[in-house]
């Protein structure tokens, strides 16, 4: 058996700690990670502890929060504190927020005072705040330097190569004035103005801001990073294009989940035990099972049409089916279409106007094609009841899907909780009674 | 009335140019680019020739591809080529390959011929490669050089800013070395050779790669750009964080799509027309009802049993909801957790056994709640046949919801489209099986 069909997973098993080395100077940091995560804490550890301090740092920031507290717990004091000081206070901050009290307090005793500083100033912030997850870490310029003077402003400042991709032009009382790039920087002529480099349109966000809609606004104006600023305009602090790309993924596996009745997990499926994964979908189940009553009750309602006639019960199945996967179409492309900020509450006449058409458009489709089937074998009034009820339905449940969204983000409810389960259910019991009075009306019950 | 309570699709309803002009004059490139599109491409066409020529290719850089096209359609043709000739070759062959076939060669032909040998380069790779979505323009520099040589060179090679912060360092065949931060080259004295300046580990993707997977490297990396080479490892593009941002975007808005049982619309929402809206949606539905057809037959065959016991009839609803939600509860965090990379193919033992226990855990859940309610109301019998057809259900339905979307990846079909809708029409069929099988059983029909 040669080396590279073991994976870390058998080594570890097989405690063979030359393997081991051999595979991790085989593998990059993100392949580290992704494998660790794939091991309990205290292999973790063990592996994590062959690892020199460079590559330990960047494996462990290739990890999720979650993973990174595991590790942590599992790795003696020592080495955590030592771990803890490399990293970047933002990522420093969104760690100790999901660390327990205890713990959190005693890592920040550790650290010096400037990071304890930094960090200590991100944790104010209310969460999903860009305060959260903005860096303070950055240097600032002002407009009346010359390029030859900001870079050396630059060099000194001792940062990261990615905290000073852009930045920031301010005025005497840290007023933001706009951005220049390093690169407009370097290739001016070292006498220019700084304030002739500055990008002509400048985009900020507010400290307090949904940290959502700031990243959105870093990908939708093609930025590396973007100023953040308080109530006074003054610049805090500076949000990072990596940090926005990792909210933007966190921020939408919470809305699929919820879009598929599920409470966001909050860490990844492999290291979700089964009881954590019960309770995040026990709520919603129970209440739509709740919900799902109302069909119960309509049926008991309508029992008599149904003793008349049982052959209504077979198409049972069908028709609700139809309405929800109806509304739940409308409402997967609303709820995107809102995510992503191409609509908004006052479109909405708009949007209900365009989903009734095809609503009917798709009924009329559907009503066509079930009417000669649905004749042949079960009758011509059969067939008109189907055929009608499909048609009103699906209108209904477009309709239905396309309002609800925007209606609960207009009371401030997130639109992907009022998404496809919510919806099916809701149709299914309206969607019964449709049935029902037309079965009464046509079949002469 | 105010100018600030007027929209640019009030003003531009009354042709009021001197409100238009200023309305223009308030808002940034972002802003204008949204509010185009709500208008008509003939009103988008008179709004953006008010623009200046700077801000016009700003506003144009922030449209989708579908509305950049809408509005080259509209424009005269002078005007249209100007602005084409000042876009990215990236953002210019998304655009061309979006459009028929005779304006595109029209468009190209206008083109100076570096400009057009860029775009030619990038067509001939493969839809949804990273050589489509790569910009070719990049400057590489030599391990040998010293900092200060190769600050020269980037200089002098005039690029845009977001194309020079990561700088690829190739040897004398074009081959990729590694990559040297703009920073670290800035910061650095001058007379270091870059070879001791690039990091410690480089990411590159193969050209012909998916580029979502290379989207979605850039983001764990926390790259801002990532090289791409050829099969021979020579370098041959860059592939920016802003390129990947958009992909990414797409990417979701599709699986999200798919997911709700939506064909890919490929336009934003109030963009397509209510015919293009049915006909995303028509053939899922279609596929769909026909499917459902099973539940129609599983119904008829128990209908002997249906017509003893109508009120078996009121319970179809809300079982074959139930199972459909536990169903699409599974395959939605599973279908995530590929998505992003967390589980594949050879975690299927683990993600099975685990659905197993949280569908019966979740079963014994309800079938709990269930048991009393259905007791007091319908007797013991229905609460027997009832709670323990939940737990069948569940169960079943969180199985097959874990397993289908790793089998359609497999399979090679994209387990988005296994999602919620299809397994709640498999679940639907199947658990009217077992409920009137636990039925006939119990009550002895």
């Amino acid at each position: 058996m040669t080396q590279e069909t073991l994976t870390l997973i058998d080594l570890v098993t097989d405690r063979d700690l030359d393997g081991m080395n051999d595979w991790l100077a085989d593998h990059g940091a993100l392949d580290i990670a992704e494998e660790l995560t794939r091991l309990d804490p205290t292999e973790q550890a063990m592996v994590f502890r062959l690892l020199a301090k460079d590559r330990a740092l960047a494996v462990f920031e290739a990890l999720d929060p979650v993973n990174q507290q595991q590790l942590i717990d599992a790795l003696a004091d020592e080495s955590v504190n030592d771990l803890f000081r490399h990293l970047d206070a933002d990522d420093r901050a969104r760690l100790l927020d999901e660390m327990p009290a205890m713990v959190a307090r005693r890592l920040l005793a550790s650290l010096p005072t400037d990071a304890r500083e930094n960090t200590n100033l991100l944790l104010g912030y209310p969460e999903d705040s860009v305060g959260r997850t903005m860096s303070p870490r950055y240097v600032s310029v002002r407009a009346g330097q010359t390029a030859a003077d900001a870079l050396t402003k630059i060099r000194r400042a001792g940062l990261r190569p990615r905290e000073v991709l852009v930045v920031p032009v301010t005025d005497d009382q840290r007023g933001l004035v706009g951005v220049v790039d390093l690169p407009d920087l370097v290739t001016a002529e070292k006498g220019t103005r700084v304030g002739d480099l500055t990008r002509p349109e400048t985009y900020a966000a507010r400290v307090d801001e949904d940290q959502e809609v700031a990243a959105r606004l870093i990908g939708e104006a093609d930025l590396v990073a973007l100023p953040v600023v308080d109530t006074e305009d003054r610049l805090v602090g500076v949000l990072t294009v990596d940090d926005a790309m990792e909210i933007i993924e966190e921020e939408e596996t919470e809305d699929i989940q919820r879009a598929g009745g599920v409470e966001p997990l909050g860490v990844p499926y492999l290291q979700a035990g089964g009881l954590h994964l019960a309770r995040k979908r026990a709520t919603w189940l129970l209440v739509l099972i709740l919900a799902a009553v109302a069909t119960v009750n309509v049926l008991e309602f309508f029992e008599d049409t149904l003793e008349a006639v049982v052959a209504l019960a077979l198409f049972i199945p069908l028709l609700i089916d139809t309405g929800g996967n109806s509304g739940s179409q409308a409402a997967t492309v609303v709820i995107r279409a809102m995510a992503v900020g191409e609509v908004q509450f006052r479109d909405l006449p708009r949007i209900l106007h365009r989903e009734l058409r095809v609503g009917v458009l798709l009924g009329l489709m559907l009503g066509a094609v079930g009417f000669p089937i649905v004749w042949f074998f079960y009758g011509v009034e059969f067939a008109i009841v189907i055929s009608s009820t499909l048609l009103v339905i699906c209108t209904w449940a477009s309709f239905a899907g396309g309002l609800l969204p925007l209606l609960a983000k207009r009371l401030g409810i997130d639109p992907a909780v009022v998404s496809a389960p919510i919806i099916t259910t809701l149709v299914d019991a309206t969607g019964l009674i449709i049935y029902f009075l037309i079965a009464r009306a046509v079949l002469g019950i």
